[in-house]
């Protein structure tokens, strides 16, 4: 058997030209979103407003299986792509386990992360259209720098509304916005209705995803040709985010391994959802049988602790109602939670085959979140995103468990991106001043109570 | 003819497996160093106090044209190399040119930059021989997390003396390095004899790599079981970073294709003179003549108008004397010119090949640097170092002399690393607060006047 080695990157010839839309091999569908308008299960013309009109054609579109990569974005692909699949040795050695850990590492650009495969995508088809400009929020502040880049690629102006926790704590990453171009807004800010309202009831919040959500929709449907765009959550995202996965594939294919466990971190589901996408196919299609589990942070434990309901996707309730694993969209984790996987809620294609028992979800400690992290730059010399980590931190207890067992398992994880921007969060690790937040039943309690009302779907 | 891909990476099996010694294709010799001491040549053993056996052999080797690279630090390497050559696809579109454009880019692991290469070797060799503990400096920051990295690797405790400047500009640089597990100490320091005297001196001074060097390298003559390493300038470091340029030159074999021009920036020449190795191998033993640029700031400008003269290394005048393109060991550039390229004087091997005739050399001014900077991120993505932004100016300037004169010239060059921990210079250049420096012939006279007297060779 040939050696597998460290690093292995496909060549352009080998790269997908293809999306994978997972919807076209579930058996039951998520359930479909509702208009808040009219009660009724949204259309794609309903969403005209808020996406422009391919990405409203992707979010709906349950039946196509495959969809053709136009070739402007398979150019841009080329620039930062393929990203590397690595086997672990060294981390493999360091924890003396029998596992075999390979990771997808999807940091290797600039935004720092996998979230650049959707932003470009997004960019795209916006400027493709016409529209003449664009808004996004940002949490970490990833998707936010992707977005910066896709659109100063394409010539098209973007709003970032940060969450304002991150804003305070990432300075930098707001410059690198500016860098591209970007205009960069704390929020909540005083430049929405949704914002003003958020600050009257909570003038010193540090924001959250959901409310940034709220602030940059309401900018695009009040601003002529302006859409909004999002980097997780949504269908269209799954969908472009699938070329994680289908690049793993065929590595794998190539180097003739495949994972037993599959092992991604899950705020909004985006990059678990990219990476597991074409595994999953094998699960829904009696090909192969892996486990799939998905990691969450404690401190924001929709999976593991949330409720399958309707809710909105964002805090101000202007946004279509999903069918997802929710804490209910007024939640707001706790500012001592440093980085992304904010969110309330989760992919509605991941909680519907959560739901349905096609994977499995845990969650973990911050503390022993960066413990992993700083454990594996050291053995494997990258310096991981406080997101990845917790990926890293499941990969290492389950490789743990194997050196127990004695079992030479395949484990696969997504190393969604590099923790550059997040040095204050590593410094208070190292500091010893990081702590752990677990909310409490009665927390939660009050993010569910707020759960919207759907006559004769939600009472 | 087959398309160039626009990320081309060598597979494991075409990875070199020796580092190439420039000094055994140069008909003349570099100047030997003077061991301050004695003002004699300095020997092999004289080196030992401060470098580790193996490293003092490869300092004063100028013969051995080939050197096995350990089987230990090829598996380091593997974790990190190859490291892509790209085809500027976007940028030549971007400015309309004719000429092709290449790019090396070395920025794709946690240190940000090429200095791993070296760091990893280093850090081998001083554990190999049984150190117990080693002493650098670093401006910019990524030679010191590089060897952060590799000393938390080899298992061998790091002291970093930081040049003030960057540590207060760059605190997150500082962490990063804490992270994996070195101590960090502002310089200049209280902690040594040379950074007391300079502080007596002026205690207010932004620091240099120069002092930084001096308490660095008396530390580690003063520890015992310590040693001192260093991330540029030295023959040894050459030797292992022409990794780059055997990894460039074998891709560009394989895609059939062959620099006129190869560009890169030079501080104290660790990434140029292993960027352009094996090509100035084929312009000493006449097989190919490509024009070879080097780029260095206006505010700091050894080659362009510094004197090839006998010189410390270090402001504190406890290192041997080198032959160089120098500015004097007390020259401080700037504390407005941000990012590294702050070394007083040039690597001795590339000051005697420039001498010669075998290179030219150009200096740039900041703010055309960063101007450079941000274009180039906007096209091709990547948020460049300031350092590697020097050669950006440059190749962008050739290629547009090339769209002028319609010739399609081949360009390479260097893009040693990413700014991401630059924000604060990337900051000042958006808020058009950043500025340029270029010394007066005053300003420089005064370095020259500290030049060393040195009995019958230079008095």
């Amino acid at each position: 058997m040939t050696k597998i080695p460290y690093r292995f990157y496909l060549t352009e010839d080998q790269m997908p030209k293809q999306w994978y839309n997972l919807r076209a091999d579930m058996k039951e569908q998520p359930d479909p979103m509702i208009n808040p308008a009219t009660m009724k299960p949204a259309t794609e013309e309903d969403l005209y407003p808020v996406f422009c009109k391919e990405l409203a054609h992707q979010e709906m579109d349950s039946k196509t299986r495959y969809v053709d990569i136009p070739e402007e974005i398979l150019e841009m692909y080329r620039i930062f792509r393929p990203s590397p699949l690595i086997r672990a040795y060294n981390l493999e050695k360091a924890l003396d386990t029998p596992a075999k850990i390979y990771y997808k590492f999807e940091g290797n650009n600039t935004s720092g992360s996998h979230k650049l495969n959707s932003a470009i995508a997004q960019a795209y088809y916006a400027k493709k259209q016409g529209l003449t400009s664009l808004t996004t929020e940002t949490g970490a502040g990833q998707w936010g720098t992707a977005l910066a880049e896709a659109c100063s690629y394409f010539g098209l102006p973007l709003t970032v509304f940060m969450v304002k926790g991150s804003y305070q704590q990432k300075p930098f990453r707001k410059t690198v916005m500016q860098t591209f171009g970007a205009e960069v807004i704390p929020s909540p800010s005083n430049t929405t209705e949704a914002g003003r309202k958020i600050l009257e009831t909570d003038p010193d919040t540090t924001g959250s995803l959901g409310c940034a959500i709220s602030e940059a929709v309401e900018k695009a449907v009040s601003t002529e040709g302006c859409r909004y765009v999002l980097g997780s959550v949504l269908n269209q995202v799954l969908l472009h985010q699938s070329i994680i996965g289908l690049e793993t594939k065929k590595a794998m294919e190539i180097l003739d391994v495949y994972p037993d466990v599959i092992i991604g971190c899950a705020g909004g589901g985006s990059n678990l959802g990219g990476l597991i996408a074409p595994f999953m196919q094998d699960k829904l299609t009696g090909k192969a049988d892996p486990r799939i589990v998905a990691v969450e942070p404690a401190s924001c434990p929709s999976l593991t602790r949330g409720k399958y309901a309707y809710d909105f996707c964002d805090t101000g309730k202007i946004t279509p109602m999903a069918k997802m694993y929710t804490l209910g969209c007024g939640f707001i984790p706790s500012s001592n939670h440093a980085g992304g996987l904010r969110y309330h809620g989760m992919s509605p294609i991941l909680s519907k085959l959560y739901h349905d028992g096609y994977m499995e979800a845990i969650s973990v400690e911050q503390t022993k979140v960066f413990e992993a992290a700083v454990f594996f730059a050291k053995h494997e010399t990258i310096l991981p995103a406080p997101e990845s980590s917790h990926a890293i931190r499941a990969a290492i207890d389950e490789a743990l468990r194997c050196k127990e067992s004695g079992e030479a398992k395949t484990i696969l994880f997504g190393l969604t991106g590099t923790g550059y921007f997040d040095m204050t969060a590593y410094a208070s690790f190292i500091e010893h001043t990081m702590g752990d937040y677990i909310p409490t039943d009665e927390d939660l309690q009050k993010g569910f109570d707020g759960l919207p009302k759907i006559p004769g779907l939600q009472e």
